[in-house]
């Protein structure tokens, strides 16, 4: 998507054709820094210290990775190496293994001259998929986006709430939550987007925020506690969040903070929305609330909140006192029941069972 | 409260009788720093500048301010600045205008070789008045903390979950919310208290984890997005915040997020309880959502963020893009259907006008 009026992805090739090129997240918003990646270790240290994040774009960035090592070494033992130092850089990263095995299964049986080409021509290629998947789930979002403008007075703007950021800095371009709205944006309707700040890590004010700037999207920041009063007072349209995990009976687990916004959604009748590609899916799951443990995360990040100081300088400071322990559960679970719909590449569904299976059928039967 | 092993209040007189003093409370936690106050711009300036903060605290040192500026002169026409200084520190606050009404109908009719003992023997009275009310709500409210665990196991912890500061920090002793806890600890019952750091201000982070902190109660910090998640799980047995309004029918005006931990506790079942003094109470507002204007402060308070460096500076670091503007709303409304009680000096009562003319018949009736 736009960084001022050039278009960006997450990741790419540099014109030399070999070099992947990233930005570096964990510097924003207040630093545009782009970052070339020549070899394993760079891509490893690349995922590991989260200048990259978000499971799309970490597992384009691991197959890049072994990409790159196959310029330095194609042999057996160079990949088993690629394979074992990616793997070990977010060893819960779903979408990681994924594209290592993806990568391994596609070059194992090459001959190793062979493998070099083959690697980045399918790191492109999972570069391409979920372009592609998430230009489909923002397609079938904004068909909901236009039927909420068509309910509005001419001009009158659409508003949709956000958390945490689904956006494209997490995939490798257009977001999963994002897509729709960029798509209807494109398409000339009027749209404010609030976007939760997302504490403890502040994705929402660091990437969401800077992703609507730079592609001209009219937007406001809020704290996480002031998305119910704002739909009790209608101003809020509707709801769009990612997911990391969406169970087969359609619970919901993203983001902490997801489930205290869809009880308000729900309690003033603003359709709440989930945007995921069918790989999220859990179908070995039901419940999400008793059956997905849910990580907790360092107490370091609820007592000290990163950002720029009045001098330019990038610094942590902390807010609570040295006696205060922390608690930093990362994820919630929101029940189907307060989910109005699944924006699927596939389509749009109920968050049930049956809406998952009449949309995947051939995944519900395995 | 125990700030350490010593018993502090929030305002008190020094030992010369005279000079009043308080705790500079913009630099908590990280500093705990004790202001003389000895003449009105002194009292001004700390309210304006919110060294001094909550309601009641606030009217007490409108108080003293008044009792300080006798000292240097106890005419009609000081008498007459005092207000007029006072009051134009915060014009909203309801309690500030209160004790300033309150110190001139007393003083007005009497001679002005009288004014200077009577104002600082009012003045002692309000903080005691506030003492006292709190002490009533904290009784009141810790028998339902016993009830609670009266149904735990032997030993087992009860866990409250509070919102903001609603401590003897924003009173001059016990607080509202928190009075009921430092009651029950007092008496030995097993506590533990989720405190919500409470963007954008994080008075919970600041204040309120520093008070558990120096009071020896266990307590863990959280970020307002959690409180949700905890509930799900059954890792909270009660909620009790403090409030800056109650309607006639029993909505609830408080800071921020109050209205989404009430939705999370009322999806979970988990008591969501009110603490007030009855003059918190406004008997001419009914619907608390449509009728009760919503504060909206500045952008900076989202935009950045105040705490302590590594090297021991105080600072803020702005958290988002440059281009990004920021919604500020810094109350919202509970609906009376969401609360379990309310906990006043009088009693408990159902969040409700029936409730509520139960307990306060002489007012209701007015």
């Amino acid at each position: 998507m736009k960084v001022g009026n050039k278009h960006y992805r997450s990741i790419w090739l540099a014109s030399d054709g070999r070099t992947v090129q990233i930005i570096d997240q964990t510097r924003m918003p207040h630093e545009f820094k782009i970052v070339d990646l020549t070899n394993l270790q760079d891509a490893a240290i690349a995922i590991k210290d989260m200048l990259v994040r978000g499971a799309p774009l970490i597992g384009a960035t691991a197959a890049y990775g072994v990409a790159l090592h196959m310029m330095a070494d194609t042999s057996d033992a160079a990949l088993a190496k690629a394979y074992e130092v990616l793997i070990a850089t977010r060893p819960t990263a779903v979408n990681l293994r994924w594209a290592l095995d993806d990568l391994r299964q596609l070059l194992s049986p090459l001959v190793p001259a062979e493998r070099l080409a083959a690697a980045y021509r399918r790191a492109a290629e999972i570069a391409e998929e979920d372009v592609e998947t998430n230009r489909r789930i923002g397609a079938n979002g904004l068909a909901i986006i236009e039927q909420i403008a068509a309910n509005k007075k001419p001009g009158e703007r659409v508003n949709i709430l956000t958390h945490c950021n689904a956006g494209w800095l997490a995939c490798v371009d257009w977001g999963t939550a994002t897509s729709p709205i960029y798509q209807a944006f494109a398409k000339g309707l009027p749209l404010h987007v609030w976007v939760d700040e997302t504490r403890p890590r502040n994705q929402g004010a660091h990437l969401t925020a800077w992703e609507m700037a730079q592609g001209g999207i009219p937007h406001t920041l809020i704290v996480d506690n002031a998305g119910g009063h704002l739909m009790q007072h209608g101003l809020v349209d509707m709801c769009i969040v990612g997911t990391d995990r969406v169970t087969a009976q359609g619970d919901v687990c993203n983001k902490i903070g997801t489930y205290l916004k869809a009880l308000a959604a729900f309690d003033n009748q603003v359709p709440f929305y989930v945007a995921l590609p069918s790989p999220t899916i859990d179908w070995t799951v039901n419940d999400g609330v008793t059956e997905i443990p849910i990580e907790e995360r360092g107490g370091e990040e609820v007592g000290e909140v990163w950002g720029r100081t009045a001098t330019g300088e990038l610094t942590k400071v902390r807010i609570s006192p040295a006696e205060t322990r922390h608690g930093n559960p990362a994820f919630d679970v929101t029940p189907a029941r307060l989910v109005t719909g699944l924006i699927t590449e596939r389509g749009v569904c109920a968050a049930s069972r049956d809406g998952l299976t009449g949309l995947f059928p051939d995944h519900a039967a395995r």
